[in-house]
């Protein structure tokens, strides 16, 4: 299970006879997996061509060329194709609702674009809404904590799910009751390569003890205290002109400043709370590290892909019911 | 006192027989004004050379070319030149030092850049830098807090300086005993223009009594909760979607989240003590309208362009003593 994911090769198409379609359509990627009924991953395939690069009228021939050469096992129905992710969006393919919370992260308001290419029955998957305390909106997340709640149906505590704009959700009796998002990801992105602070961050990536040690210390200051993250940012810039603060040291700071506000932020959510964090990758154990460093009880790690193939598994099975 | 801003117009060059320069070569810009001996002003020109578009070694023909026609009155000797601003930082024109605080805004430590055009008395004047508390920086500053002192030598309290990169400075006996610095002016320009936020704020500007109003808002919640801002930033991206937050009002609770987090941050520095905000336009009413729901004494209001000049008379004034 979980071929590797390759780049669409036009030379070498595997041929693979389907029962389903798996698809996670992201803002910056799109990914592919072909399915059996009994839910194993025949094969994969990934382009670059997320939403945030496709005008509407794209979508068809883009998902007709990343499946060029897997034949359904059935020609004679449609072939059922599931789409998880940022398609859904209103700068989408076709945009689906958002289903408000409490609600279980499946369920109805899926929807078939008008445009889809022939023998292939497309259904978008909703995101989920809140309205109160505050407006949140999430698409592609639902689908991994719905694979989180296929492994743990009576988990009760909060899901994590790190990325450019970091979830968390509160789960109970097999629904989300509510969430909140952070840009904590972005801010990152955009304070280290386009603020002042990009002249003393370049370099980084060679010294990750540096990073680390600079990471906690930055968590537990703005655990300790709410203002450190604003009144911290242009102290890494003075760091860097008085001090020779180095990049890696720098880039510890930043981050740890910005993930340890967003813990101070939505501390309800992971203090004395069962916690899972969803991800993939050095961002997923930044959260995780920042979680030991606040004394947050050890989170269950799941792999993103394993998330979103599991709940994409998990909409699939409530669709054959339908 | 006073002549309008111009851009260097070849065609027009108004003549002008000065005792000296007073000059602010900021990141984005470059002014020029004629002087008299008595520190009036007889003409000035502008241009858009900052220090963030040259090479070091541009510095002298930029100079010459901008006050081309500007004739010395006592062509015997070099026309004195007086530069503050980022000319001195780094990667300027030829670095001056930062003057550790405590320290009067104005003292020793001006450089002289030694491709400075012949007959041109070129002096860049030194930065402030502060180690404890925190590591901090300020170049060009210093100067508007000499002119502001020029004013009122006596004055015991706080200087705001609200800009890209925000600064408060802590004032006392014609010192300046410590400062600190925020990136919020930076940080509202990312997030409005690059982050997943631009989409709801496109257009923003029509509506100043929705962006008011959202704006005070805005500020009375980070000054009450201090996780407010890294948990509200994500809502404006949410409102926009679920209730169709109009782009001035988000714009403006971008702002007060980001402003109001500022002052939470630097409380000690504006509650209960006197307060100077020195600044030109939009920006600097915002903070006097955050100061104000904040409940600080109405500061005094000092205009960027008359500190700055205040501040290099009086660094003329010090020169010529020595």
């Amino acid at each position: 299970m979980g071929a590797p994911e390759t780049e669409a090769d036009p030379a070498v198409l595997e041929p693979a006879v389907v029962d389903w379609l798996a698809i996670d359509w992201g803002t910056s990627n799109l990914r592919a997996w072909a399915m059996t009924g009994a839910g194993e991953v025949l094969a994969c395939r990934a382009s670059e061509k997320g939403m945030g690069r496709l005008a509407p009228g794209e979508y068809p021939g883009v998902l007709s060329e990343l499946i060029r050469g897997w034949t359904p096992r059935d020609p004679g129905r449609p072939l059922p194709v599931l789409i998880c992710g940022m398609a859904g969006a209103r700068q989408g393919w076709c945009e689906a609702p958002y289903l408000p919370v409490p609600t279980a992260p499946l369920g109805t308001g899926a929807v078939t674009p008008p445009d889809a290419p022939a023998g292939l029955a497309v259904r978008i998957l909703p995101g989920l809404c809140q309205r109160a305390p505050r407006d949140e909106v999430m698409r592609g997340e639902e689908t991994q904590i719905a694979g989180a709640l296929a492994r743990d149906p009576g988990f009760d505590g909060t899901i994590c799910l790190p990325g450019t704009h970091c979830k968390w959700a509160s789960v109970a009796g097999g629904a989300v009751t509510g969430f909140q998002s952070f840009l904590t990801g972005e801010l990152f992105e955009l304070l280290a390569t386009r603020s002042v602070l990009r002249h003393g961050l370049a370099g980084a990536g060679e010294d990750p003890a540096a990073f680390d040690a600079a990471f906690g210390a930055a968590v537990g200051e703005s655990l300790a205290e709410p203002g450190a993250l604003p009144a911290g940012l242009f102290g890494i810039r003075a760091a860097g002109l008085l001090d020779g603060l180095a990049p890696d040291a720098g880039a510890g700071r930043l981050s740890g400043l910005l993930i340890g506000s967003e813990l101070a932020a939505c501390r309800p959510r992971w203090q004395d709370r069962p916690l899972v964090v969803i991800g993939a990758g050095r961002l997923s154990d930044l959260y995780a590290a920042a979680l030991a460093r606040a004394g947050a009880a050890e989170p269950k790690r799941l792999h993103a892909t394993e998330a979103t193939l599991a709940g994409l598994r998990a909409a699939r099975a409530l669709m054959e019911l339908e």
